[in-house]
């Protein structure tokens, strides 16, 4: 078994087992690019190592050495030896890419007795000493997990002590005194020399890497981006090439087009003098990419030439990290580039009007999630245009956010569970401890770091709005408070960032949301050419409904009536119903709500024109209508003119042990027929309403809660009697259906009767995971994270539908369900609607259509036109 | 289509049309038995009467007519004719007996013509007015649904104002009085006069029994005893004959063998001049049927001859109406008795040793909800020798019963509803009226009526203990006191009754359990001959097993640890477990418990010596275990050693909105593996002990609430290592299964991936009936009154399991566990493991077990028996 790759054995399909960088550096090497050389331990040596709880076999251990003796060939250099010493990195890279989550370790193959004699005989005798420096510390936090703070105090006291600001003033003699410094504090923490041995040094770097698989930031990460625990990292050894040498030396990292924007236009930035880290990190902040072309212009062509290259070979943007040592170029690394949202669907757009790739392959190309970043809202130019910024940063990643500022990711956290929304983090820089935090607030503002820093990156990969480089601003996190240009802001106060634009404002500012236009409505409008599924919305007012209309959505799949409710004057009337002791009354009560869910439903069947409307009877338990406080219950008692004990009592009397199995859906119309009754009065005559101004109405009157074929018949016949008598009485004809939500479990194993009755299915799939599983979703979240803890779950079933249970019921109710009704319209109402994964199994079982939130529209969109081409291409 | 039969053109095996009493009036008349002749409208027209709202088609009335010309030629009589006027009864039969739960007319075919003009020609002028008074009276309050009362209060008022005390005093001039002022009563509250035409009297009195079907009573009743409303009744028109015309004549009700203890010797009531009313109805006390021996020796051997042939002819015990008409027999019905368990049980014992039916018709005999009371309490034998009666009344239905007593059903109900369950029923006699109390009652004392009156039939049937004709008592229903030999008790004083004896007692006496033995013994022991399903118990606690084994369990099929948690000093360290903070805390908590769950274990496995013992780890959600009250709070605070706030807020974090479906089952395991670990400890070292005492130990280890192949695997992990550790540090070989429930829908879905690690499946459809209709058992009694109220649901599915859903699902598990493990052991451990109907379907699908509560064993084992031999019986 080879569990060692030369660069020049692999290849760019060999992710899985040499990871994304590996994968793609063997690319580079083979279509003639000049990489540094090197080799890739496989994912597979990781997982061993997991495995056998770190132990690497003996013929792992020899492939290892053999590669290294072909790195020497190849670089005519030598491991560990002092005239032309190997240096080597050791970097991590796993078949997905997770930046800056798992380690690295650089000048592999020093100890003191090459240093001195290397030293000697090389042109830069600070240099290696610098070098050897940088090793040890690495090492000691990297492999040895030390605390990275006690050599930092240790290189800042001799600092302090020998008056010296900048680690460039430091000498040859004072490196030396630092390393033995360091070499000291090793040795304290560890017990142990620093291994003067490369080799052993080569092997602790790579197992550290390995084991940073399983650190807590990693961890979190693939957790955050549902990256399977199984895949493991494989580790790429590479001889070191060094930016940091000189002014003809430098280190940058670009991509072949905006990734903020799309823009086809080279983007990056690069630091002179500077080792690769330098940049990631953020503490230095780079220029831009466009300044080589002056500062260093052979390279700068060879970089054009190699970006050229590298788009026309992979058929994508590209994400590169270079280095330039004595003005030759290097690449380190190359990969396909994340994106905003935005940047995605215009490169997407682009590759296609280039001819470089089909518009199957360009859908394929943009996750759905992303389009979330398009959706994000805006700045309302003509608000903004009056506003004055108190600075101006990067626009590092789009979008507009508002928020109160915090300073640190534990008070963001605390703010947020005391049920603050609106968070802004403002932080020096951000590292990935600030994970959490940033997945929080609605907006990121850094002082240091470019495009590139990790604020940055990750801002865009969440599609969050973030403002980086905000050089004016300065911070004191003792008082918590940030001054710019005289201003101070406290802990707590508002201010607003424009990521688009890198403009920030010392206030709350409102929000717009965004519409489909232009590119993105070039490329929404290629879903529709190749999806199968319709994609509605679930919605409950007018408004609702335009957002959804304007989104894409082909009517709407779930209207709560009971959210009609819920306004003042409505609310009073229901509970008035709730409270009555009489049919009659109830009824009386019924009639004083008729006239606002009529007009309702008319707004609906008027902007859906044309469009079905799916309208669900009321769902909720009764005692959720009831006030909860004792001031609540006495002003509603003397506004319903009864006692507040009695009133009391009937809202004691509707409590509930487990009221998500209680008194709702059509049991309530079992119990007060008069409800249904007066609902239906409400769709039929805003129908017919409708009807008489020209609108095409597509009423689907849905059922919620069905589990006995008895209870659809019962409501149904409330329906079919009330809708008829107006029908009748008005002369007018209407097709509207009759069906049912499909949400309990025994609805699915009577499926094939209810559709003798049902003219839809539309599985409420919320409901019916809480019922397969038996898990309450306002109980569960407690006891969950125990089961990711223990492996048990993989994913949580309330966001992507269950397909082995639950996903097995909707199958077959939906065999059921067609084989009695052949043309039984299928839909999906839950929120796994609007989940990607889910609407690929839902598009598989060939169901009808999804209907999710008008926002999520869009993903919806996307997710099913992708699945209806993954399902092609599979065939 | 035939809608009308004459008694010579049915038989006995067409109860669905003739109704019981019409099939065996007919079948009587074709064995050449003495029956009035006559004819049965057939339950046909009953349903179409109803459907029709009212109408009876020409055919139909064309056919009775024809009927009536058929029955004027058998009789010799004329119908409407004053010379050999032809005089009816019209009584319902409903192919399920409900006795007294519908109408009877008698005396049809009399008007003022005929009675005038008959009165002169007839021998009995006063019997012949008297007749028509009767006929006016019970017209008016069964067919025109007058107030009885109104009828009543004239007839007294008139006594009263002539000094006339019994209704035998009155003279022929007295009833034609009364007969005018009926006559004037009926006029002023229907509007019409009395209709003249016996023909119209006949059809009104026809649709008056078909409309009796449904009155309140009747639907109460066969909501009671589960018969379907669909049956519909039939309607017997019968010539009267007379058991009041005379000193020659008499009326009476006896069984062939004695419906209280199964003893074979006639049993029987009959009252001298009297109508067979008088004798059920319980306001005359009657005479033993061994008196007519003396009284009419002639009859009485006629008599006896018959039910010698009816009882060889039935191949059952009889149950007889007769009436003597001037020294002659008539039969007016005969159908199966009912009887008391008891009876069932001895007569179904003797009819085999008789050599008239086999062991299978035996079994198939006794209805096994019947056997509960068999398994009713009895006195101490010892107890009760030094007690006095207060009373004695006729043994009318078996058992012992002690509570307090209520004088009306009123009162009773509302005693039950603030939480009293042991309640007497005492009333001069019970009318249909009493049903709810009757069946709330432990027992039930009456002053009047014989061993045939209501309250004894019904108490019967009900398996009730009652003491009827207790005629020292007098009653006083305004104070609500009873007194009897100078004792007087209020409402609410202890009585205790032997319905066995027909001693009461003026105090509370302990009672004590039934036990199987002798005929019953007999009886029990054939189930096993038959049966295909195990009987197991739910037992928690070594009494509970000791009573299983009594009465024939063969292993604990459910033991809910958590019921061993509860006594005082378990519960502490249980709490204590759950406040804890640490894992190490929670720990040495349950190192506390596991002494006293190991030693319940033991006792278990000692008294089960053999027999498997299912035991299924922790269940209920955590909160259940904590105190409610503030006091309560405080004082476990207190002993915990923690402050009040802090219990506080763990009570409160441990709150859930839908606790069934909440953390709970091995979710706790999940969070708290410690809990299983200690539980599997105490299994196995329980084992241990108890091998090493020489008892057979069968485990079986249950994880309740499995949704997911993970948990299950989780949990089972804990299981195999800590019981593994144990048994090899103990050397010993010990064969314990592990499997799971099957309760949550999901389960059924993933059964074949559940069997690959589960050795058993135990179904909870208790929990699996929640789940699968999304019904809180908790809260949907509320609403499902209204199911059943509009016909949405015929039975509970909580009692008997609904085959439809909830069935299928377990038919689908079934099948997919065998698939993957073919000798998977397969139970049911829900309540539905008690119920006959359940029982049977579990039974046909296969399963290996049925575990219900003890009590419920012998119920299980024959209805598992019936079951068996129906299936064999209908290949």
């Amino acid at each position: 078994m080879k569990y060692v790759y030369s660069f020049k054995d692999g290849n760019k399909d060999m992710r899985d087992l040499l990871g994304g960088k590996g994968a793609n550096l063997a690319e580079m090497t083979n279509i003639g690019l000049p990489v540094p050389q090197g080799f890739t331990v496989t994912t597979d040596v990781c997982k061993e190592y997991i495995k056998s709880e770190g132990k690497l076999s003996s013929e792992i251990l020899s492939q290892i050495d053999d590669e290294l003796r072909n790195l020497e060939n190849i670089s005519g250099k030598k491991f560990g030896n002092y005239k032309k010493p190997l240096l080597v990195s050791v970097r991590s890279g796993s078949p997905i890419s997770m930046p800056g989550m798992m380690d690295t370790i650089l000048n592999l193959g020093l100890n003191d007795e090459i240093v001195e004699k290397y030293a000697v005989i090389s042109e830069n005798a600070r240099f290696v000493f610098d070098s050897y420096r940088r090793l040890i510390q690495m090492y000691s936090d990297v492999v040895m997990n030390l605390p990275k703070s006690s050599f930092e105090r240790k290189l800042d006291d001799y600092k302090q002590s020998h008056n010296i600001e900048l680690d460039t003033e430091l000498t040859i003699d004072n490196l030396k005194e630092i390393i033995n410094i360091y070499k000291e504090e090793y040795k304290k923490l560890v017990g142990k020399e620093f291994p003067q041995s490369p080799y052993e040094q080569l092997l602790e770097a790579v197992k550290a890497v390995f084991r940073s698989w399983n650190n807590e930031r990693a961890i979190t990460y693939r957790k955050l981006n549902n990256i399977s625990d199984s895949l493991g990292t494989a580790v790429n050894v590479q001889e070191m090439v060094y930016g940091n040498m000189g002014d003809d030396c430098g280190t940058g990292v670009a991509f072949t087009r905006n990734p903020a924007t799309g823009e086809k236009k080279l983007f990056g930035e690069y630091l002179i003098n500077a080792q690769g880290e330098d940049v990631v990190a953020g503490i230095r902040t780079p220029e831009s990419i466009d300044k080589l072309k002056v500062s260093m212009p052979e390279c700068f062509k060879e970089f054009e030439r190699i970006c050229n290259v590298l788009e026309k070979h992979y058929k994508d943007m590209q994400d590169m990290e270079f280095t330039i040592e004595h003005n030759k170029l290097f690449m380190l690394q190359t990969r396909n580039g994340k994106r905003t949202g935005q940047a995605a669907v215009k490169i997407a757009v682009d590759l296609v009007s280039e001819g470089m790739i089909s518009k199957e392959e360009a859908l394929l190309r943009v996750e759905p999630e992303t389009l979330n970043q398009l959706l994000h809202p805006t700045f309302d130019k003509t608000l903004i245009k009056d506003k004055k910024e108190i600075t101006k940063g990067l626009a590092a990643s789009p979008g507009a956010a508002t928020g109160k500022i915090y300073f640190d990711e534990k008070s963001l956290i605390k703010a947020h569970d005391t049920g603050e929304k609106d968070l802004i983090l403002v932080r020096l820089e951000t590292s990935p401890e600030d994970i959490e935090g940033m997945t929080i607030a609605n907006g990121i503002l850094t002082v240091r770091g470019g495009m590139t820093s990790h604020a940055a990156v990750v801002a865009r990969g969440m599609g969050t709005c973030c403002v980086s480089g905000c050089s004016e601003v300065s911070i004191n996190e003792k008082n918590k408070t940030m001054t710019v240009n005289d201003i101070t802001l406290n802990e707590g106060d508002w201010i607003s960032l424009d990521g688009s634009t890198g403009f920030v404002y010392g206030e709350k500012l409102e929000t717009k949301d965004a519409e489909i236009s232009g590119d993105f409505g070039t490329f929404m409008s290629w879903t529709d050419e190749f999806k199968k599924l319709d994609i509605r919305a679930n919605a409950d007012t007018p408004k609702n409904a335009i957002d959804a209309l304007k989104l894409g959505a082909k009517g709407i799949g779930l209207c709560r009536t009971e959210h009609m409710f819920f306004s003042k004057e409505r609310i009073f009337n229901f509970r008035k119903m709730i409270c009555s002791e009489t049919k009659e009354e109830r009824e009386k009560a019924l009639d004083n709500i008729l006239p606002f869910q009529q007009s309702d439903f008319e707004k609906l069947f008027e902007t859906m024109n044309g469009f079905p409307v799916t309208i669900r009877y009321l769902d909720p338990p009764l005692h959720e209508f009831l006030p909860k406080t004792e001031s609540e219950i006495e002003a509603l008692a003397t506004s319903l003119n009864i006692t507040y004990d009695k009133l009391k009592a009937r809202i004691d009397s509707l409590k509930e042990f487990n009221p998500m199995m209680g008194h709702r859906g059509c049991r309530l119309d079992i119990t007060y027929p008069e409800i249904a009754k007066m609902q239906t009065k409400a769709v039929i005559m805003a129908a017919i309403s409708s009807i008489k101004k020209g609108i095409i109405v597509k009423p689907e009157i849905m059922i919620p809660l069905v589990g006995d074929i008895n209870e659809l018949k019962f409501v149904k016949d409330i329906v079919n009697q009330t809708a008829n008598e107006i029908l009748e009485q008005e002369n007018i004809k209407l097709d509207y259906k009759v069906g049912t939500m499909i949400e309990i479990p025994r609805a699915v194993v009577i499926a094939d009767k209810l559709a003798e009755e049902a003219e839809f299915f539309s599985f409420g799939t919320n409901d019916l995971t809480q019922l397969t599983y038996g898990f309450s979703r306002d109980d569960s979240p407690k006891f969950i994270k125990d089961y990711f803890t223990n492996n048990i779950f993989k994913t949580d079933p309330f966001k992507s539908v269950d397909e082995e249970g639950v996903g097995a019921l909707v199958q077959v109710a939906t065999n059921l369900g067609r084989k009695t009704r052949k043309d039984i319209e299928l839909g999906v109402c839950g929120e796994h609607a609007g989940d990607p994964q889910s609407i690929e199994f839902f598009n598989k079982i060939g169901l009808d259509y999804v209907s999710c939130s008008p926002f999520r529209v869009p993903v919806a969109r996307l997710a099913a036109a992708r699945s209806a081409i993954k399902q092609c291409n599979s065939k």
